[in-house]
């Protein structure tokens, strides 16, 4: 069986936002057959999307977020800045891992589907993300 | 490896609702010894879950959704029809993707789990589901 | 291609809570190579999450769900015990299904990250946890 895995480095910078990282998965599949692409970032604060990107719903995503996890003093988690203890808890909502079918080495993404790394946290400069792929032409 | 790979073709008409799709995940497993199913919906307002269906919590999920999620003017995303905004976040909360064991052709499911497609977008009538297997017996 | 399956029996007693899958998790695939390690739950309320542990975060999301899944009178669902309801709707919101890399036999989580199960229903005390590798080097 054919296994692949590399990891990307992305630069968020100070704020938080949606970063798209569907060029980069799409490069990394290319020519590799059949199979299953897993996206995987290991923090514990970040979460991956699929979903359209560009037309406003990333700004919706952020205050959606917002709303469900106050960045208030509400928080057990108190490292960090003043309701950092909210983005340790946007892990359990939009999980850090994600799987994407690949079909004849290319995503099986609908045409308005993107996928991106969620970022509530304004403390890290940089972020690791690890792709996967598993499958049949590869190896 | 085994792969294998096929779209189906859900009828959800004009409401927004659950639709079971763990009868058509049963049958394209059936026979393929062990493995992965991923069930991956190529729309950028759909998700998918596994829940028990039929004794009221499909009507509590969309329930929920409506309260974390607003149908009103608060989104940033304005084509479609008023609140439309909101569907565009559903797949943030609830992913397209999801990943199911299969064991000697079996879903892995436990007896209150049901594999359903969630689509609060009452715009589209059809949707679209890939059902992807890798696994060991097949190919 | 390698395929590796087990259940793991987990005592959560009658609280609500988070219970640490990670080092049952690390002995699953330590020298299995490379692979995806998918973790499932075959229950209905129950939930998968990759997060930090310890630093009270665990807390801080059982109140978060507890915030956008009430335990009040509002569901349909009525069996079991009073708000019971809600914890149906907690897989659609942190679902039962989670995939993580390996790489050379060890999971490829980060620094502060541990894998958990969520159980918000204090009605069930032991609770089954599917562990499944797809892998390379296996088999």
């Amino acid at each position: 069986m054919g296994f692949k895995t590399t990891e990307l480095s992305i630069t968020t910078g100070s704020r938080s936002g949606l970063f798209d990282l569907t060029a980069a998965c799409e490069r990394f599949v290319a020519g590799e057959g059949d199979g299953l692409l897993n996206v995987f970032v290991p923090h514990a604060t970040c979460g991956l999307v699929i979903m359209e990107l560009g037309a406003g719903s990333d700004v919706d995503l952020l205050r959606a977020l917002e709303a469900v996890l106050p960045r208030d003093d509400r928080w057990t988690h108190r490292h960090g800045s003043p309701g950092h203890g909210a983005d340790h808890v946007v892990p359990a909502f939009v999980p850090p891992s994600i799987t994407v079918p690949v079909v004849e080495g290319r995503l099986a993404l609908g045409t308005w589907q993107s996928i991106a790394l969620v970022d509530t946290n304004v403390d890290n400069q940089r972020r690791t993300v690890r792709l996967t792929l598993v499958g049949g032409a590869i190896g």
